[in-house]
């Protein structure tokens, strides 16, 4: 998606800026792409363009306006550099030394792997002209947004460098088109705004393996209990019930297993932390990996219920829903019996589908408090409320929603088909573990322990009394 | 809504600041509505405030702890001169400039309609005085936001102005009042920043039009179809079906032809380029501006799409359609003949509800990415990566949803009452003619010139190969 | 959760800045746990870290790679101080007076309550060492954040403080840890960054009481009237039917009462105006408290509206529903009588219905209309648009819904149980109040005093003239 859009408003701001004083003169090197759109931007919003070139009459199309020079002349004629070449080519630019000498070098390039090259590609850069102030600036935005201006998407322009002056000439070009600056520091921050635009949700890769798993498993265990034994041992073929029937176990079993295993990390530590009687050990890095990456496990099992939730609410105007429905009430015609009212069942049931809509509101409570401009606005106290109590609570419905599910079903023999458990059993271990265990640290001996320990209080160490009057 | 609230913490400010040294004096020209609000607002945040009047004795209410004086006289008495008259009255400013000059003056004026004079308010106050320092800010604001402070929706004041000093300054006074400064560059962008708290949804101009077209196109061809076909050829009054059911076609057909459209310009753009040969020639407008506006369709898309859900979810509750399932249970009786079951409608309409979950939960997950602090978070890989993959996957699953509603129907000659087809066949066109098009796209032939083209690789054009060792 | 995670990748970027120059120093008091945090944090970042401590040779655990030292030569070492003691312990740094001279000191600490001194501790400490400059920053993140670096939740530094490099210096190293800065000004914002971390929904209390308190209103009132009426009247126990069937009429109506209790004040607003004919009088009090919590109204109007949404849509599943449904059909067919289809039945539900669904589309358009970052993307005028004109448009929607489920109830002598109305006729007062009014704010008279009054004129002032030719 590389289009030329000529923003006739854009235009407008040029006349009004050229009006005032002689345009500054910028110098891209590199004439693909990006140093492309890079040019039509920069001469749209006012500045006049040169472009540096190894043959300037044969470099191909070119933004009107702007034109070809020669690398040393390109280099000489202005005092903000752009470089929008690949680093395998960056060694031309070692000659230019002397012409780029105190000049500010804005390097925008990007590699195709992570972990190419020993240095990033800015501090080579540097390296190769040390007299310049080189910038990582612009490398985090796509063509797309440079040529069209800065969208939703891409307002934010991510910098670095080791020069307060180079970065604020950067800043203020960066400013007049009208994106967003955000300093990341001196220049070795350079290889993570370079690693930036290669990532591919790299926080949730490990947190994405766990309910691909729990599901496939929970599928493959469920269609063996529901489907293949009934054909085996009634012939009868129910392969249909894969579409809902069986996807509305797996989904809602997989989410609370993700949702209780956001909680148990928490348990662990606290648990940890009482036995070794400290808080200045390091947890083990399993545990800490676990920790890092509960909101995306959460987010994930918010998914799964919001499915779960749609696929419980279409279940009346199935076709097979209906058709048992009426098949019943046939049958009741023709036998002449009528079935009594049962209390029991109406208030089980209503209370086993309350707790659902409660738990699940509290989930959409705690996956609207995660967006990023939300919790921006939350104090730590107020976030670690909703995550930490209100997310409590919510386990706790999700968990006493599934009881209500089973009920007396686990005294019945013919539920363990081929003597297995039914789905909903296993769930309901890892969330009642974390209950329980929760629950644990509310006795008043195991809540003073760990409450002193947090406070900095060390077992066996009387020793050391400044701790206690410093801050915790 | 304009109120005068003595925010009492926000005086505590104000002593604590008077205590450490004298309060700054801003001068504000224009005792309005925001010249009070502003005045108000500075003087709780410990400024001292003076009024420029024509007749300082008798300009009206001002807020208390402020004064009034002559224009000269509160011109020469501060360095922060507030701007908040209407343009129509600036000419007494031009008899000022010797009081004002090398004075920040901060020109915080609207107008009624756009485009009214051919230069910006603001540029037009430095053409006044042009030995002032002029900044544009505090305009997008509104007199309630300044005088209660700064709430969520208005806690950015935008900013520009040509002097680094001048806005240095202005900035530091937002910062004080509790505002974020955004940054717009040079005095140039004043017209944008006027424009601004004129406008209402630009973007969402064009993308409206199309969805309520399609939706009354469509409207009137099922109430033709369902309603008055059913009073014309039985005699029926089925009108009610106006409400639900028809709402209930209407609504996801014009959701997935809104989602298909989204789709539709990037595969136009893509055989466009194969056909040329070259990435570097301009798209034509329209398609330019179709490309800009797919967010919007995209969301609209979303929003009809979850009237969708809705609609069908109260589907079971509908009087009518209790009314019909109790008929049918009851004329099965009467007659005495069962209906078998039939796993192929069991399995057909469960994956066509499947299908529809799925494809409504991709359908948020999209949405969910538009929005402006979850898109920012995303590297534009990531961002690519939701809107395009998933969003195809979202249209594969929409329209299989919908051929799986069709099935066989369209064997049926009853189907075509009046010999028009079925709503859902219309609106299948678009969406599948984007798919097929789409997977043409990934026949290796194809496929590979269109990544050489995206490279920068042209057809016809061998002299060239610098473009190829250059950044893409 | 206080856990020593050592990132690697933060460990390159220190050898990487270590490899250009000598790190800096800098110098934190207090070994705390925020101490220590921060100090890992600092030294992984690349810088030397230092400790100040009364027994350096006894101070307990510190990051490994940092050293303790005497506080005298501690406070010598670096320009740059972290003070992470509580501030009740701040007394041993005005010895150190001579030392910290012209040293930039970031006050981190906070108190465990409001209010518990007269002035900020970062005020008290410039207090305590006037030739030092006081910088408060980090004290809004926890110990948490600071050690593995910012996250979505805690990104952002607020900061405050009197000198300008002082505060350049802070920012410059929170940038270089990872932080975004946000500036608050001078050092008399210190207590309000102090009471940032000590807060809890201070504007969510207020807003909460109303519906807690409806809440328990309705559901007593309703228990009343449905079940322990059905009880003592007929001696049938309807007690299942607390948990769904009475929880979805309470929601809704609070929800109704909520939704229109965030209008009711602009009307009042109006008609206040009105009758004064000015607006330069102040409202009172409590009108402008009402005022400021609107959007919490709101948003708790919308969760209460999402819980009624779901609670309907359970309804064909619910045990109790599909015996009853059965029971009937078994009925019809048992008396041998056919009900006719009631068309006039058909329009009223279908209309009910649709009117629900619409209502709550455009209640989460207002939802997501008050998330942060969607409502700083919008004009001033965007936002009242969508606020004012869809906000009475949803609450219109929703009134005409609740009235299209009374239908001609209010007819029926049984309604009226013990003499009391339905729970919906009460509901339905303060909506109809605020339409009704809001309704008569479009006659021509009204509006037209009304628009004048809003532009700055007041009834019986005629001798000032100045304020229709300034800006309002």
């Amino acid at each position: 998606m590389s289009e030329e859009v000529k923003s006739e408003s854009l235009s407008l701001c040029a006349v009004s800026m050229a009006a005032t004083r002689e345009p500054e003169l910028i110098c891209i090197f590199g004439t693909g792409d990006l140093g492309r759109s890079l040019g039509q931007r920069l001469l749209q919003t006012g500045y006049r363009v040169v472009y540096g070139s190894r043959r300037p009459h044969s470099c191909g199309p070119l933004p009107s306006g702007t034109q070809a020079m020669s690398h040393e002349a390109a280099a000489k004629s202005a005092s903000l550099v752009f470089i929008c070449v690949h680093r395998e080519h960056y060694d031309f630019l070692e000659a230019l030394a002397p012409q780029l000498q105190g000049k500010v070098l804005v390097d925008v390039s990007n590699n195709l792997k992570k972990n190419l090259y020993p240095e990033a590609n800015a501090e080579y850069l540097q390296r190769l002209i040390p007299e310049a102030h080189v910038v990582k600036a612009f490398n985090t935005l796509s063509a797309w947004a440079l040529q069209n201006g800065p969208s939703d998407a891409s307002r934010q322009v991510y910098l670095c460098g080791n020069g307060a002056e180079a970065k604020q000439t950067v800043e203020e070009t960066a400013t007049k088109l009208g994106f967003t600056i955000v300093d990341r520091g001196s220049l070795s921050a350079a290889r993570e705004l370079e690693d930036f635009p290669l990532q591919l949700f790299p926080q949730w890769r490990l947190p994405m393996y766990l309910p691909i798993g729990l599901t496939a498993a929970f599928f493959f265990y469920l269609v063996m209990r529901d489907v293949v034994y009934a054909y085996v041992t009634q012939g009868k073929d129910v392969s249909f019930r894969i579409m809902i029937s069986i996807a509305n176990k797996v989904f809602p079993i997989v989410s609370l297993i993700l949702l209780s295993l956001c909680y148990l990390p928490g348990v662990i530590a606290a648990f940890l932390q009482l036995y070794r009687g400290t808080k200045y050990k390091r947890f083990p890095d399993w545990l800490d990996h676990w920790m890092l990456c509960r909101k995306q496990l959460g987010l994930l099992a918010l998914a799964l219920a919001s499915l779960h939730v749609l696929y419980t609410l279409i279940i009346p105007i199935r076709y097979y829903v209906r058709y048992r429905i009426s098949a019943i009430t046939i049958s009741q015609i023709k036998e002449n019996k009528t079935s009594v009212f049962d209390t029991t069942m109406a208030w089980r049931t209503d209370s086993y589908y309350s707790m659902g809509v409660l738990g699940f509101g509290l989930y959409l409570l705690l996956g609207i408090s995660s967006l990023p401009s939300v919790s921006n606005a939350l104090s730590w106290r107020e976030f670690s409320f909703i995550q930490s109590k209100l997310g409590y609570l919510t386990l706790f419905f999700c968990t006493f929603h599934t009881y209500l599910y089973g009920w007396d079903k686990f005294l019945h023999l013919s539920a363990y088909k081929w003597y297995t458990p039914p789905g909903y059993m296993l769930s309901l271990v890892v969330p009642s573990v974390v209950l329980v265990l929760r629950l644990l640290l509310f006795l008043p001996c195991l809540d003073r322990s760990l409450t002193r320990i947090r406070q900095g209080w060390e077992r066996m160490d009387p020793e050391d009394d400044s701790k206690k009057t410093l801050l915790t």
